[in-house]
């Protein structure tokens, strides 16, 4: 499997007093991204399919296009288009719009990393 | 009831893009404080008795129990102190070390606040 932007970087178990943190986004108090939403549109580009990569994170299908409806919804644009029907029916690919909220979770989460690793340094505990 | 230091701060729900986060300090890979634990300290100082500071936040005494040992053990030093028999036995006070992790954490949530408004206005989305 190829390495993934999203990663929970922050999980290692490590020897003295660590800060952990989570980030994720919200629009007008929903949901529109987090970890879990972007590991599945990367899936999503990497299997080309909606039901293979909500199978492969253990995700149900109706659970996986609910999260794609909610941000398609959200973001006014879908950030993943599917193919009904055709030969090898039920295709799926992001769209530019969500490639690009994989890119901007991932300098999110980079970012955060670099925060809580600061923080660390400065516990005084 | 007094202004608490710990606040969800993040979670108020407000049009357009939002980061939000949540942030904790684990101690060899187990949680040491986050917000529970935090409340539950606040608590603590505020009623003089860890069976008042759990019923208020709606936890069991054996819960609040097992927080406040985890807590004890990993700082290896009391973060709070039981008065056990006598007049009102079971009273529960901080030590110098809980208000400490109080104040710690409480700076931590406002770092975090700062980190989160600066991505929220970088978001782009």
């Amino acid at each position: 499997m190829k390495k993934r932007h999203a990663s929970r970087g922050t999980k290692q178990s490590q020897p003295g007093y660590h800060c952990r943190g989570r980030i994720w986004i919200e629009n007008n108090g929903e949901t529109f991204l987090g970890f879990g939403r972007v590991v599945l549109l990367e899936l999503i580009h990497e299997h080309g399919s909606i039901s293979q990569a909500a199978r492969s994170m253990e995700m149900s299908y109706k659970h996986a296009w609910d999260l794609i409806d909610s941000m398609n919804r959200q973001a006014g644009q879908p950030l993943v288009t599917t193919n009904k029907g055709g030969r090898g029916g039920g295709g799926a690919k992001l769209t530019a719009a969500g490639q690009k909220a994989i890119k901007i979770f991932a300098r999110l989460q980079q970012r955060l990393a670099v925060f809580l690793s600061q923080e660390t340094k400065k516990l005084g505990l």
